[in-house]
This record gives structure tokens, sequence and C-alpha cells, in this order.
């Protein structure tokens, strides 16, 4: 069990790693239905200007349309890193039956961090959630994404300064 | 700027209505910048099954085709029912400024009834909230949408036990 989500959550690791290369914050989603893949994404906000392509969403997006079906109800969603209160919203709205992500987000974050939205009895539906999934990976990857964009920032500083 | 609320509210209702003729739901939603309407959408959910499909949803995702941008940061939104978790989610990450809502929704509504999320400080944006805009209207047309729902089946009933 704990090999498979590992497998799973590899495979969000990848998509996370296909936003980094797109220059995206790098997340990544999967949709598990019987031990298959259903739907993937990856963050895509700055590339399509658009608010809600989060990997969640995207990967939420396509298991819908693989499936026929809005309801997801047999269905798993692996995420690199804890879900904001719009996917933790679609998550719900779609039935999903567990939730597996892998690093906190104690700024955004609406499963544990600033609310556990996906327990709330007075919903009709309640999501099962483990967390730390590959925690260590999913955390290094959005960090070698901003100690990246730091150090390119310092380099056009510089190269401003060289120019004066 | 009551008469102008009330024009654009009336725009979200027409569109609830566009929901009600494809047998969906009638919610609906318009996105306003500078006076004019940016961004249109009604409740899809069943036509497209996809969960993501709901009216404020493709009101945003329309306004961030037409300016090129997720920042939605001078819009505002209106729209017939009380927004859910999803859509709260969606208005806070699109920096919408003000949200005017017609009806409430004691069940899943996220933004008065069962949470306050647009008034959450520990994020980083929040929301300005009108509701009980032409809230009569837009409770009238989910209530005439429910009750044909009940008539249709009450007849295919009667249909049944006529034919048995």
């Amino acid at each position: 069990m704990e090999k498979e989500q590992q497998k799973f959550m590899a495979a969000a690791l990848a998509e996370a790693r296909q936003a980094a290369i797109l220059n995206e914050v790098p997340i990544g989603a999967v949709v598990v239905k019987d031990n298959q893949i259903i739907g993937r994404g990856h963050n895509m906000r700055e590339h399509f200007q658009d608010v809600t392509y989060h990997a969640e969403m995207l990967a939420i997006m396509e298991a819908c349309e693989r499936l026929h079906s809005w309801r997801l109800e047999d269905c798993d969603l692996y995420v690199t890193l804890e879900p904001c209160i719009m996917c933790s919203g679609a998550i719900i709205n779609a039935r999903i039956a567990n939730l597996y992500y892998g690093a906190a987000d104690p700024k955004a974050g609406a499963v544990d961090s600033l609310y556990h939205l996906l327990a709330d009895s007075r919903l009709n539906h309640q999501v099962r959630v483990e967390s730390g999934i590959m925690q260590a990976e999913c955390s290094q990857v959005l960090k070698d994404f901003f100690r990246a964009i730091r150090r390119r920032k310092k380099a056009a500083r510089k190269k401003g300064r060289a120019g004066d």
C-alpha cells in the first residue's frame, strides 16, 4: 500500500517538474481509480493566465472527461502540496474518496493548515486525508524552484549595476 | 449604485435562466470591470459532466481570458446564489474586489452560511461582500426549477402506475 502511494506521488512529482520547466510554481497532481491514473495536471496559472489552472483542478477536469462523470466517487487524488481553498472545494464537490498530499502549505493550505475543510461533517461529503507522502521530495522541488528564481534575480541585479 | 447592482444582478439572473433551459440548477454569474461585463457563466455541471463548471468559475475563466490575466483585481462578481467553497476559493485567488450575491445557500454557502472565507485575514486577499441583491428573484428561479422537477417526477410515477 505504501509502495503504491509512493508510485502515484512520484507521478504527481513528475507533473510538478513539468510545471517547473514552464517556469510555473512546481505543483503536480494525479487522479487514480482502480490503480490507474485517469487524470494528470500541473500548475499552469501563469502560462494560460487562468486563476483556476491549479494542478488539482486540471487533474480533476481530465478525470471527469475520462469518466464522462462529475462524480469521482471511487477516485483518489495525489498532489505534491496541500490544496488551497478552491482545490479543496473541488475535491469535496467531486466526492473524491482519498486525498494524499506531500508537503504542507502553512500560508494557504485548507486541508490541515488554515482549515480542515475535507473533514467538515456539515457538508454532504468528507474526504479521507493522508499527508506527508514523499514530503522531502515534494518540498525540495519547490525549494529548488524558488532558489533558482532568487539566483536569477540576483544575477540580473548584478548585470544591471555592471551596465551603469 | 443600487441601480447598477440591480442591472448586473439581472444579467446574472438571465444567465441562471439559461442554465434552467439546459435543465441545470439555475445559477448565474457575471464579472464586471469598469461598469462592463467581461465574463458570464451559468451552471453547466451536468451538461459537460465537469464538477468545476459552476457559474462563478466559468465567469471568472472568461474574465481571465478577456483580460489576459489571472488577476481580477478591480473586478466585481455578481452571482445569484451564495458561492460554495470551490468558488469562494477561486474568488479569493483571483483577487476579486467585491462580491454581490442574491440568495443564501445554508447547505453549502462558504461566504456567510458555513464559513466566512472571503473575510479571512490570514489569506493575502479579502473580498468585500454584499448579499441579498434581488434575493426574491434569485430564490424564485431556483424554487421554480425544483418545483418543475418534482411535478415531472410525480407525473412519471402516475404514468408508471397507469401502465401497470
